[in-house]
Protein backbone atom coordinates (compact mmCIF):
# COMPACT_ATOMS: atom_id res chain seq x y z
CA UNK A 1 0.00 0.00 0.00
CA UNK A 2 1.21 3.55 -0.80
CA UNK A 3 2.25 6.11 1.74
CA UNK A 4 -0.06 8.87 2.40
CA UNK A 5 2.96 10.97 1.60
CA UNK A 6 3.28 9.31 -1.88
CA UNK A 7 -0.30 11.26 -2.67
CA UNK A 8 1.64 14.73 -2.03
CA UNK A 9 2.52 16.24 -5.69
CA UNK A 10 5.95 18.38 -4.81
CA UNK A 11 6.45 21.57 -7.08
CA UNK A 12 10.14 22.74 -7.26
CA UNK A 13 10.55 26.09 -7.32
CA UNK A 14 6.99 27.23 -6.51
CA UNK A 15 6.49 30.12 -5.56
CA UNK A 16 10.06 30.79 -6.19
CA UNK A 17 13.25 29.50 -6.63
CA UNK A 18 14.67 26.87 -3.90
CA UNK A 19 11.20 26.36 -2.42
CA UNK A 20 9.46 23.29 -2.66
CA UNK A 21 5.85 23.63 -2.69
CA UNK A 22 3.68 20.42 -1.28
CA UNK A 23 0.67 20.32 -3.17
CA UNK A 24 -2.08 18.70 -0.91
CA UNK A 25 -4.96 18.47 -3.96
CA UNK A 26 -3.67 15.18 -5.41
CA UNK A 27 -4.25 13.44 -1.92
CA UNK A 28 -8.07 15.20 -2.38
CA UNK A 29 -7.85 13.61 -5.74
CA UNK A 30 -7.15 10.36 -5.11
CA UNK A 31 -9.40 8.10 -2.94
CA UNK A 32 -7.13 5.96 -1.52
CA UNK A 33 -5.17 9.06 -0.28
CA UNK A 34 -8.45 10.46 0.93
CA UNK A 35 -9.30 7.90 3.04
CA UNK A 36 -5.44 6.95 4.34
CA UNK A 37 -5.15 10.67 5.58
CA UNK A 38 -9.41 10.57 7.21
CA UNK A 39 -9.09 7.52 8.88
CA UNK A 40 -5.42 8.75 10.21
CA UNK A 41 -6.76 11.72 11.97
CA UNK A 42 -9.93 9.08 13.04
CA UNK A 43 -7.45 6.97 14.58
CA UNK A 44 -5.93 9.99 16.34
CA UNK A 45 -9.25 11.33 17.54
CA UNK A 46 -10.74 7.64 18.86
CA UNK A 47 -9.37 8.30 22.39
CA UNK A 48 -9.54 12.17 22.62
CA UNK A 49 -12.70 13.78 24.37
CA UNK A 50 -13.78 16.35 22.29
CA UNK A 51 -16.80 18.45 21.70
CA UNK A 52 -16.44 20.26 18.55
CA UNK A 53 -14.25 20.44 15.20
CA UNK A 54 -13.11 23.58 13.49
CA UNK A 55 -11.87 23.41 10.42
CA UNK A 56 -9.54 26.55 9.03
CA UNK A 57 -10.76 28.31 5.72
CA UNK A 58 -10.21 26.58 3.21
CA UNK A 59 -8.40 23.36 2.73
CA UNK A 60 -9.22 22.48 6.53
CA UNK A 61 -12.75 22.39 5.50
CA UNK A 62 -12.01 19.51 3.33
CA UNK A 63 -10.40 17.59 6.44
CA UNK A 64 -12.43 18.78 9.17
CA UNK A 65 -15.92 18.16 7.53
CA UNK A 66 -15.52 13.73 7.02
CA UNK A 67 -14.36 14.27 10.66
CA UNK A 68 -17.72 16.28 11.90
CA UNK A 69 -19.94 13.82 9.92
CA UNK A 70 -18.21 10.26 11.27
CA UNK A 71 -17.57 11.66 14.85
CA UNK A 72 -21.13 13.48 14.82
CA UNK A 73 -19.70 16.44 16.25
CA UNK A 74 -20.60 20.13 15.62
CA UNK A 75 -18.16 21.18 13.25
CA UNK A 76 -17.09 25.27 13.50
CA UNK A 77 -15.70 27.09 10.39
CA UNK A 78 -12.84 29.37 10.72
CA UNK A 79 -13.27 31.91 8.13
CA UNK A 80 -11.54 34.82 6.91
CA UNK A 81 -12.77 38.04 7.94
CA UNK A 82 -16.11 38.93 6.25
CA UNK A 83 -17.48 35.91 5.45
CA UNK A 84 -19.89 34.90 8.43
CA UNK A 85 -23.25 36.45 8.32
CA UNK A 86 -23.64 36.42 12.53
CA UNK A 87 -22.00 38.23 15.11
CA UNK A 88 -18.28 36.88 14.91
CA UNK A 89 -15.17 37.48 16.70
CA UNK A 90 -11.78 37.91 15.29
CA UNK A 91 -7.98 37.75 15.72
CA UNK A 92 -5.72 39.52 13.20
CA UNK A 93 -1.91 37.58 12.97
CA UNK A 94 0.70 38.25 10.64
CA UNK A 95 1.49 36.83 7.20
CA UNK A 96 5.11 37.53 5.26
CA UNK A 97 3.44 40.83 3.91
CA UNK A 98 0.92 42.29 5.79
CA UNK A 99 -1.55 41.05 7.87
CA UNK A 100 -4.71 39.05 7.48
CA UNK A 101 -7.89 38.50 10.27
CA UNK A 102 -9.90 35.03 10.56
CA UNK A 103 -13.32 34.69 12.17
CA UNK A 104 -15.73 32.40 14.19
CA UNK A 105 -19.32 33.12 15.01
CA UNK A 106 -20.13 34.56 18.46
CA UNK A 107 -22.02 31.57 19.87
CA UNK A 108 -20.29 28.51 17.85
CA UNK A 109 -17.99 27.73 20.91
CA UNK A 110 -18.73 28.35 24.43
CA UNK A 111 -16.82 28.01 28.20
CA UNK A 112 -15.22 24.86 28.71
CA UNK A 113 -16.00 23.28 25.50
CA UNK A 114 -13.12 21.15 23.50
CA UNK A 115 -11.99 21.53 20.57
CA UNK A 116 -10.21 20.06 17.94
CA UNK A 117 -8.45 22.07 15.30
CA UNK A 118 -7.83 21.38 11.59
CA UNK A 119 -6.03 22.93 8.67
CA UNK A 120 -3.86 20.73 5.76
CA UNK A 121 -0.70 22.35 6.89
CA UNK A 122 1.42 23.79 9.60
CA UNK A 123 4.11 25.90 8.16
CA UNK A 124 5.28 29.41 10.49
CA UNK A 125 2.45 28.17 12.77
CA UNK A 126 1.05 31.88 12.43
CA UNK A 127 -2.85 30.80 11.47
CA UNK A 128 -3.40 28.21 13.61
CA UNK A 129 -2.30 30.52 16.32
CA UNK A 130 -4.78 32.72 15.59
CA UNK A 131 -7.28 29.99 15.48
CA UNK A 132 -6.57 28.93 18.85
CA UNK A 133 -6.65 32.74 20.39
CA UNK A 134 -9.90 32.82 18.74
CA UNK A 135 -11.30 29.36 20.18
CA UNK A 136 -9.89 30.47 23.80
CA UNK A 137 -11.30 34.26 23.86
CA UNK A 138 -14.71 32.22 23.72
CA UNK A 139 -13.41 30.21 26.75
CA UNK A 140 -12.77 27.13 24.79
CA UNK A 141 -10.24 24.69 25.10
CA UNK A 142 -7.81 23.62 22.28
CA UNK A 143 -7.44 19.64 23.07
CA UNK A 144 -6.03 18.83 19.70
CA UNK A 145 -4.45 20.57 16.65
CA UNK A 146 -4.25 18.40 13.24
CA UNK A 147 -2.85 18.70 10.53
CA UNK A 148 -2.05 17.21 7.40
CA UNK A 149 1.41 18.10 6.22
CA UNK A 150 3.87 19.76 8.89
CA UNK A 151 7.07 21.77 7.31
CA UNK A 152 9.57 21.10 10.44
CA UNK A 153 11.90 23.96 8.98
CA UNK A 154 9.62 26.77 9.47
CA UNK A 155 9.37 26.07 13.62
CA UNK A 156 5.39 26.33 13.54
CA UNK A 157 5.49 24.07 16.15
CA UNK A 158 7.41 26.77 18.88
CA UNK A 159 4.42 28.98 18.46
CA UNK A 160 2.06 26.02 19.43
CA UNK A 161 4.04 24.92 22.47
CA UNK A 162 1.48 24.59 24.79
CA UNK A 163 -1.04 21.72 22.71
CA UNK A 164 -0.68 18.71 21.55
CA UNK A 165 0.26 19.10 17.94
CA UNK A 166 -0.65 15.83 15.76
CA UNK A 167 0.47 15.92 11.76
CA UNK A 168 -0.10 13.34 9.26
CA UNK A 169 3.41 13.96 6.95
CA UNK A 170 6.61 15.84 8.58
CA UNK A 171 8.98 17.23 5.50
CA UNK A 172 12.47 18.11 7.58
CA UNK A 173 12.80 22.02 5.31
CA UNK A 174 10.30 24.60 4.79
CA UNK B 1 -37.60 14.49 13.85
CA UNK B 2 -36.59 18.26 12.78
CA UNK B 3 -36.34 19.04 9.40
CA UNK B 4 -33.61 20.48 7.55
CA UNK B 5 -34.86 23.76 7.60
CA UNK B 6 -35.16 24.12 10.97
CA UNK B 7 -31.36 23.71 11.01
CA UNK B 8 -30.84 27.11 8.68
CA UNK B 9 -30.99 30.50 10.38
CA UNK B 10 -32.77 33.56 8.90
CA UNK B 11 -31.58 36.56 9.19
CA UNK B 12 -33.84 39.52 8.03
CA UNK B 13 -32.52 42.69 6.53
CA UNK B 14 -29.20 41.04 5.52
CA UNK B 15 -26.92 42.25 3.42
CA UNK B 16 -29.69 44.64 2.59
CA UNK B 17 -33.34 45.84 3.50
CA UNK B 18 -35.65 43.39 2.75
CA UNK B 19 -33.52 40.44 1.80
CA UNK B 20 -33.78 37.60 4.34
CA UNK B 21 -30.20 35.95 4.01
CA UNK B 22 -30.17 32.18 4.83
CA UNK B 23 -27.21 31.21 7.08
CA UNK B 24 -26.67 27.43 6.69
CA UNK B 25 -23.64 27.43 9.03
CA UNK B 26 -26.11 26.68 11.92
CA UNK B 27 -26.91 23.60 9.94
CA UNK B 28 -22.96 22.25 10.49
CA UNK B 29 -22.59 23.69 13.78
CA UNK B 30 -25.74 20.83 14.52
CA UNK B 31 -24.86 17.40 13.81
CA UNK B 32 -27.93 16.09 13.25
CA UNK B 33 -28.12 18.98 10.69
CA UNK B 34 -25.13 18.32 8.84
CA UNK B 35 -25.91 14.47 9.42
CA UNK B 36 -29.53 15.04 7.70
CA UNK B 37 -27.96 17.15 5.23
CA UNK B 38 -25.26 14.85 4.01
CA UNK B 39 -27.28 11.62 3.93
CA UNK B 40 -29.98 13.16 1.87
CA UNK B 41 -26.85 14.47 -0.45
CA UNK B 42 -25.84 10.25 -0.01
CA UNK B 43 -29.37 9.35 -0.80
CA UNK B 44 -29.62 11.28 -3.87
CA UNK B 45 -26.56 9.97 -5.40
CA UNK B 46 -27.01 6.39 -4.36
CA UNK B 47 -28.41 5.46 -8.23
CA UNK B 48 -26.59 7.81 -9.83
CA UNK B 49 -23.25 6.86 -11.82
CA UNK B 50 -20.38 9.20 -11.55
CA UNK B 51 -16.56 8.90 -11.21
CA UNK B 52 -15.84 12.39 -9.48
CA UNK B 53 -17.33 15.00 -7.07
CA UNK B 54 -16.28 18.34 -7.61
CA UNK B 55 -17.07 21.46 -4.31
CA UNK B 56 -16.87 24.74 -4.85
CA UNK B 57 -15.00 27.08 -2.81
CA UNK B 58 -15.60 27.55 0.10
CA UNK B 59 -19.01 25.88 1.37
CA UNK B 60 -18.98 23.27 -1.41
CA UNK B 61 -16.26 21.99 -0.03
CA UNK B 62 -18.04 21.06 3.68
CA UNK B 63 -20.25 18.89 1.97
CA UNK B 64 -18.06 17.39 -1.31
CA UNK B 65 -15.72 15.91 1.36
CA UNK B 66 -17.79 13.60 3.06
CA UNK B 67 -19.63 12.59 0.04
CA UNK B 68 -16.24 11.82 -1.56
CA UNK B 69 -14.56 9.63 1.47
CA UNK B 70 -18.05 7.73 1.91
CA UNK B 71 -18.71 7.15 -1.83
CA UNK B 72 -14.45 6.58 -1.87
CA UNK B 73 -14.54 8.71 -5.13
CA UNK B 74 -11.85 11.46 -6.03
CA UNK B 75 -12.61 15.36 -4.58
CA UNK B 76 -11.82 18.01 -7.14
CA UNK B 77 -11.36 21.68 -5.17
CA UNK B 78 -13.26 23.96 -7.93
CA UNK B 79 -11.26 27.33 -6.28
CA UNK B 80 -11.06 31.21 -6.72
CA UNK B 81 -8.42 32.32 -9.16
CA UNK B 82 -5.27 31.65 -8.09
CA UNK B 83 -5.41 29.21 -5.25
CA UNK B 84 -3.89 26.05 -6.92
CA UNK B 85 -0.29 25.58 -7.78
CA UNK B 86 -0.35 23.59 -10.50
CA UNK B 87 -1.56 24.37 -14.41
CA UNK B 88 -4.87 25.35 -13.99
CA UNK B 89 -8.80 25.80 -16.58
CA UNK B 90 -10.37 28.81 -15.69
CA UNK B 91 -13.71 30.17 -16.24
CA UNK B 92 -14.82 33.72 -15.35
CA UNK B 93 -18.74 34.96 -14.57
CA UNK B 94 -20.31 37.84 -13.86
CA UNK B 95 -21.18 39.21 -9.95
CA UNK B 96 -23.40 41.88 -9.19
CA UNK B 97 -20.62 44.22 -8.95
CA UNK B 98 -17.59 43.04 -11.32
CA UNK B 99 -16.48 39.80 -12.29
CA UNK B 100 -15.28 36.63 -10.83
CA UNK B 101 -12.98 33.22 -11.66
CA UNK B 102 -13.07 29.70 -10.45
CA UNK B 103 -10.24 27.00 -11.52
CA UNK B 104 -9.66 23.69 -11.39
CA UNK B 105 -6.35 21.98 -12.09
CA UNK B 106 -6.10 21.17 -15.35
CA UNK B 107 -5.42 17.05 -14.74
CA UNK B 108 -8.42 16.89 -11.99
CA UNK B 109 -10.91 16.08 -14.97
CA UNK B 110 -10.92 13.98 -17.78
CA UNK B 111 -12.36 13.19 -21.04
CA UNK B 112 -15.64 11.13 -20.75
CA UNK B 113 -15.98 11.73 -16.39
CA UNK B 114 -19.06 11.81 -14.92
CA UNK B 115 -19.02 14.86 -12.80
CA UNK B 116 -21.11 15.28 -9.71
CA UNK B 117 -20.90 18.90 -8.60
CA UNK B 118 -21.88 20.55 -5.06
CA UNK B 119 -22.18 23.78 -3.21
CA UNK B 120 -24.05 25.20 -0.76
CA UNK B 121 -26.63 27.43 -2.19
CA UNK B 122 -28.02 28.08 -6.14
CA UNK B 123 -28.89 31.33 -6.09
CA UNK B 124 -28.13 33.26 -9.54
CA UNK B 125 -26.27 30.19 -10.80
CA UNK B 126 -23.69 31.73 -12.10
CA UNK B 127 -21.24 30.25 -10.27
CA UNK B 128 -22.87 27.01 -10.73
CA UNK B 129 -22.30 27.91 -14.68
CA UNK B 130 -19.14 28.68 -14.53
CA UNK B 131 -18.40 25.75 -12.60
CA UNK B 132 -20.43 23.69 -15.22
CA UNK B 133 -18.41 24.85 -18.23
CA UNK B 134 -15.15 24.34 -16.07
CA UNK B 135 -15.81 21.47 -16.32
CA UNK B 136 -17.42 20.52 -19.94
CA UNK B 137 -14.19 22.41 -20.85
CA UNK B 138 -11.85 19.36 -19.71
CA UNK B 139 -14.92 16.55 -21.43
CA UNK B 140 -16.21 16.25 -18.20
CA UNK B 141 -19.68 15.40 -18.31
CA UNK B 142 -21.75 17.31 -15.35
CA UNK B 143 -24.51 14.07 -14.02
CA UNK B 144 -25.89 16.07 -10.96
CA UNK B 145 -26.00 19.63 -9.56
CA UNK B 146 -26.29 19.56 -5.94
CA UNK B 147 -26.69 22.19 -3.37
CA UNK B 148 -28.26 22.60 0.39
CA UNK B 149 -30.46 25.80 -0.57
CA UNK B 150 -31.92 26.67 -3.74
CA UNK B 151 -33.54 30.34 -3.90
CA UNK B 152 -36.22 29.98 -6.58
CA UNK B 153 -36.61 33.84 -6.91
CA UNK B 154 -33.31 34.12 -8.35
CA UNK B 155 -34.34 31.94 -10.97
CA UNK B 156 -30.64 30.26 -11.03
CA UNK B 157 -32.23 26.76 -12.52
CA UNK B 158 -33.10 28.73 -15.82
CA UNK B 159 -29.23 28.96 -16.31
CA UNK B 160 -28.90 25.19 -15.67
CA UNK B 161 -32.05 23.85 -17.53
CA UNK B 162 -29.63 20.94 -19.54
CA UNK B 163 -28.60 19.57 -16.09
CA UNK B 164 -30.36 17.72 -12.68
CA UNK B 165 -30.40 20.13 -10.19
CA UNK B 166 -30.99 18.76 -7.03
CA UNK B 167 -31.74 21.03 -3.67
CA UNK B 168 -32.72 20.44 -0.19
CA UNK B 169 -34.04 23.22 0.41
CA UNK B 170 -36.27 25.34 -1.19
CA UNK B 171 -37.34 28.84 -0.77
CA UNK B 172 -39.76 30.70 -2.96
CA UNK B 173 -38.47 34.21 -2.53
CA UNK B 174 -34.39 35.80 -3.33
Amino acid sequence: MKQLQEYITEIPDFPKKGIIFRDITTVLTNPDGFRLAVDEFMRILEDTEFDLIAGIEARGFVFSAPLAYEFGKPLVLVRKKGKLPRETVSQSYKLEYGTAEIEIHRDDIKKGQKVVLIDDILATGGTFEAAVRLIEKQGGEVVKILCLVELEGLNGRDNLKKYDVKSLVTYEGA
